[in-house]
């Protein structure tokens, strides 16, 4: 809502796009709108691939008409507004969107200008207030970044948030054969250097060890590397 | 870790700050950094209010350096790196590091460079790998937004996560006496106005108009504008 700077529009179409979002509205941005204008062009540029969103973006002259087909509708603010609303974090209102989407509602999250935020007539149109759960003592946030975190909030609650990250190829773990095997070949060579005194400790000396190596959930690569590191330090020891 | 401009420096510890975070570390620099410097002043610049946690930052020539008190380190990364490491989001990540912090540890989180990120090497110190939910299609975060959305979660889950978000001073409930000097009023003029039609339908009419009004959670002052409001739309009607 009257955004003063076209990077700004563009960064936050950029926080949008990270996390799946992509109606962006804007309400009277100040330096004016329409292609080929410095401001959508400041927009495009700062939204680097993400410029998709600021391309599609609709205008509107005021809030009552960027707001006119959608059913809930949040204002995000910094500070406190004296209007009864509920004051709600991004992570406590993200529930009700998700339900009116499931519902096939539409909901609609208000963002203020730079510098001087909503005013008190956009906040009135809302349904209730989006409240960041900042430091009392450093509340700001730029536009970006309060689009940033609901966008993320969004993104963690209602996109499967069941599914694992996405995660390397696990490797293959090592079979106990490889393990037992090293074990053997350490054993040996510690037995052989005089490690295991006084002897009556060997048996707990060995299982200490036996338990660092099997606690790490080893995989067959590790396994064949720290042979090799166990023989180069043999090698070292014999050359001295 | 080897961050490029020390605006990007500040601009994090903003984020830090916003959430309630202090101890930033930087290493290598690639500016250097030194009172004085331009590195560290672009740094304040940006930083603004949190140029306090830039003052207060220790600089190390290492990762290792940096993280050699700590007792658990996560690296964020934006792709798969190939180690077999657990690749978290920062939800998932969060609670381990609550935890280890009450039990007296210490966690550390590592940021990369711009562009680059962090190294191989650097990942291979940490205990595990926080990636950001974000759309595959659109992975890239810049330093402080990936600061940004680390800090938010870690308030979220370790700063009292009972806690209310401030909220307005609520208003005086409408004692039930106003609200039925308020029916009573609109009921009468209705009926003067010829408005329950058919008869036999008035008393569904009633309903239906004082459920809407118990519906809303009124507060005395809201009972107060709408009895403005209907009584100056009474005189334009007499008005007329």
């Amino acid at each position: 809502v009257r955004p003063q700077l076209g990077e700004n529009i563009g960064m936050a179409a950029r926080a949008m796009r990270n996390f799946g979002l992509r109606d962006l509205r804007i309400v009277a941005p100040r330096d004016g709108w329409s292609e080929g204008s410095t401001a959508m062009q400041a927009a495009a540029d700062a939204a680097a691939g993400a410029d998709g969103i600021i391309r599609a973006a609709r205008v509107f002259e005021d809030v009552a008409g960027a707001i006119a087909d959608l059913h809930c509708v949040y204002a995000t603010t910094a500070r406190e507004r004296g209007q009864s609303k509920p004051v709600l974090t991004p992570a406590a209102a993200m529930p009700a969107i998700i339900a009116a989407n499931a519902a096939g509602q539409r909901a609609g999250i208000l963002f203020g200008a730079e510098r001087t935020g909503l005013g008190n007539g956009d906040v009135s149109l809302a349904d209730a207030i989006i409240s960041f759960p900042v430091d009392a003592g450093f509340a700001s946030l730029n536009l970006a970044q309060a689009v940033l975190l609901v966008a993320y909030e969004w993104r963690r609650q209602a996109v499967d948030p069941t599914a694992p990250v996405r995660s390397p190829e696990p490797g293959r773990p090592a079979q106990r054969a490889s393990l037992a095997a090293l074990l053997a070949y350490v054993e040996a060579e510690l037995a052989a250097a005089g490690f295991y005194k006084p002897p009556e400790k060997a048996e707990d000396m060995k299982i200490n060890f036996r338990n660092i190596l099997h606690r790490r959930g080893l995989e067959e690569q590790d396994v064949r590397t720290l042979m090799g590191v166990f023989r180069a330090l043999r090698g070292r020891r014999q050359a001295r």
